[in-house]
């Protein structure tokens, strides 16, 4: 058994693809022009997700996050996702 | 009246604050080790939005969006926000 494993951090973006309907962007869009705050042409709102990955190098790490986005934090039906590495 | 505005697209991150409990990242966490879908030593959730604002320049852009971000996006007691230009 070898314990050679590093950590590596990544971020993972999921956001809702174009033309699903987003009821919650739009809300604070409204939320933004009616409270004076600025003049606001979209709002989109996704999720962020940091991911700690104890893994054996860069290349295992990429394959685990891509598992872990398609399987459980995006719905690929309505949503996009992207993930890249962060230092920290 | 002057209609020299110029629409610039920001992207906001919003993020619990260090040690602030965050059950959710928790759970997701749990899950992905419980699946087996990579060795996961910390999961963060947080919120992403994509703000297209019209505004006369880059500058006043910028103050805008701090605005929404501090005043209606992020709960300044628990979470903390960075919001950066994006091309597209």
């Amino acid at each position: 058994m070898t314990l050679d494993k590093r950590v590596f951090k990544f971020k993972v973006e999921v956001v809702l693809k174009n033309g699903v309907l987003d009821p919650q962007g739009e809300a604070i869009k409204q939320s933004i022009n009616f409270n004076n705050l600025g003049n606001v042409l979209e709002v989109k709102q996704g999720k962020l997700f940091e991911l700690t990955v104890s893994s054996k190098d860069i290349k295992h790490a990429f394959q685990e996050v891509n598992e872990i986005c398609s399987d459980l934090l995006a719905n690929s039906v309505i949503e996009d996702f992207k993930y890249y590495e962060v230092s920290e």
